[in-house]
């Protein structure tokens, strides 16, 4: 049930910024089991920097998306939490959203994207004088996605006048402000259990925006 | 090119111990879209606790997996560097390796995995009077899979005299020992990008086995 379609998938791969072939990467073949709107399943014949001979891995291609910390003027952190249907359950977790129809977005236009994503997950906003600070990006699976995720603080923010938090379409059930001893707690009683919100607070502590030893 | 394979995947998504229905969730059905040994994508329908109807949502299943963090006496975290053909690129990470053959593992035979993975990934053993310590779990994205990874602090850890590290099955190129500044320094600087190990290094420091901050 292979559909061969190299060319498309090959154009897939470089169609992201950080995924690309090049330094002794080369896709050598591509087979397409299954697409929709929101996976692409492919099958990958790659020749790799250490290896002579291509090796087949498959791959599940997903959009890139945004991570966002959003810090209030006391230093309390927003999560929102949110119904996830692949593990059948809710979770608190930091605001998040994928960057669509973007082929190769740069910088700017990621920037708008968590924006957005900040207003419409959470229903807050950067306050006067508050800005983004990139803090990279990071892959959430590499040993079988492509997938990855920008890391941004955003500091402070401010609840929206007009809050069109808790989206129905969204699937967030709930917003609310957590200090960082709070955030600490549930990080180490496992209650923050997703790849997204860790992993941001690893970037967030390294760069000293948030303490996450225990004292 | 649909198959209707509804008792299938729902045997699937029971078959983990910490994905299932329940407290209100509930598979309707599900619909296999594709399948091989490393992942099945199913598109399910699904009752939540939060929504009346059903929504349907794609999943990626994928094995549960574990993840370690191998300290050794002198305090250094032990890394690998692994060629990963999904984002092009090879990369510091901890050791890590999936659960096979194991439908509901449970705690004992988790714990097998991660001393199996530690010898084969890296090389290392427990050092006399060393111990693992389970730190919980997490998803790796759960807006589209169901994978997971348990945690484990492994310490102290000693190279194994029989070192099989650097497998060429397992595409892993080196292995080595850095001190915690360092580790700080590629957290900081997007050399450390993994899920995995961003994920640990949280957990880690808020137990207080790990100093993350900027000081």
């Amino acid at each position: 049930m292979l559909l061969r379609t190299a060319a498309a998938t090959l154009a897939g791969v470089k169609r992201s910024n950080l995924v690309r072939d090049g330094d002794g990467w080369e896709t050598v073949s591509s087979d397409r089991h299954f697409a929709n709107t929101h996976v692409e399943v492919v099958t990958d014949q790659v020749r790799t920097p250490a290896r002579s001979r291509p090796r087949a891995w498959t791959v599940v291609h997903r959009k890139a998306a945004v991570i966002i910390a959003p810090i209030t003027p006391d230093g309390k952190i927003v999560l929102i939490r949110q119904e996830r249907v692949p593990i059948r359950a809710a979770i608190w977790e930091m605001p998040s959203g994928q960057i669509d129809n973007l082929l190769e977005p740069d910088q700017k236009e990621i920037e708008a994207v968590a924006v957005r994503e900040l207003r419409e997950e959470a229903g807050y906003e950067l306050a006067k004088g508050g800005e983004l600070t990139a803090l990279g990006h990071y892959f959430s699976s590499p040993g079988f996605s492509d997938e990855h995720g920008y890391f941004f603080l955003a500091r402070p923010v401010k609840r929206c006048r007009e809050a069109s938090a808790c989206d129905e379409g969204e699937a967030i059930l709930d917003c609310r402000e957590f200090g960082i001893e709070e955030l600490r707690r549930m990080i180490a009683e496992n209650e923050i259990r997703d790849a997204n919100t860790l992993s941001m607070c690893a970037r967030l502590a390294v760069r000293g925006f948030l303490s996450l030893d225990r004292h």
